[in-house]
């Protein structure tokens, strides 16, 4: 007896995050979220395996447009650059996502079980990054250099534009990256 | 009615590696592993509190040296050589444990709560050196950027020093940061 529910996923999504936002993770049941957003528990558990899941539920998708978007880099393109082409344009998925983001961000400070599971989504996401560069032909210890380099650069580029979304992620990315090279500089 | 054991912790710690190698991680209880080094549970429990803590036991101790060592090296020395100089120290720490960190290693590969566990250790020791870095004067977000660009120099030069044990860990170090150097490159 499912019916199709309007943006079933974004509305479970935006009551998740306020309710978290409200009274915490831990104290927020599903049957919560779903009510809130006016619809069945049964509608939630379609949707996401878990409460954990509605704030990681888009991190394979992340993943796969990182991989993707770092593989159709031409190969004549120095690691780090291709980083960058791929930060930059992998932003566009937080187009619309700002207010999200920073809600979001604000759930995992004040969590540790989640801030565990965001340090595992970015290790992947690195170990990703770092098999897709040696795909490229990039040697195993500079393409794992060149992915953790990317990571800390999204991670820091992240976290300013969730802070101050008056610019785009892009640009805080591009400022994170100049200011990774400047700060790793040339060798003495 | 406590009495002293020789080298209790060390033979704990070398029956633990034994065991976790040999039967797996879970399989293996700190009364098998007391058993093993031919000491009580009751001494087990007194030098760890459980047994993933035989894994984990030194991460206090190696942030606290790294802290200590970075705080140390004069401010007019740029973060990211502030950084080299402060792995090339704390490699000392490692000097007569290959063997340990190669079997640890090992364990920690086989098993995903312990893999977790070793991110979480790591977040903790690059937002420990951020903070040093801090303190220093380094603006935001260049002393996050350089106490990342620190630690993925060490995962990568700590993996490969223990896959292969024939130069000091400080050697396999140096050479990663000069790579990352490589890496990341002059900006274009």
């Amino acid at each position: 007896m499912s019916r199709w529910e309007p943006d079933a996923r974004g509305r479970l999504e935006r009551a998740a995050l306020e309710l978290y936002s409200e009274r915490g993770f831990e104290q927020t049941t599903a049957a919560q979220i779903a009510e809130r957003a006016g619809l069945s528990e049964r509608t939630f558990f379609r949707h996401y395996a878990d409460k954990r899941e509605v704030l990681f539920g888009g991190a394979h998708l992340l993943e796969g447009a990182f991989v993707e978007t770092l593989a159709a880099v031409p190969s004549a393109v120095a690691p780090i650059d291709a980083m960058g082409l791929t930060l930059e344009a992998v932003s566009a998925f937080f187009a619309d996502r700002h207010d999200f983001a920073r809600q979001r961000q604000a759930v995992i400070a004040a969590n540790v079980e989640l801030q565990e599971r965001e340090l595992i989504k970015l290790a992947s996401l690195s170990a990703a990054l770092a098999k897709t560069l040696r795909g490229r032909g990039v040697s195993d210890a500079a393409a794992s250099l060149a992915a953790e380099a990317g990571i800390a650069v999204f991670k820091v580029g992240f976290e300013r534009w969730v802070r101050d979304g008056s610019r785009s992620l892009a640009s805080f990315l591009r400022e994170a990256l100049l200011e990774l090279r400047v700060v790793v500089g040339p060798s003495r």
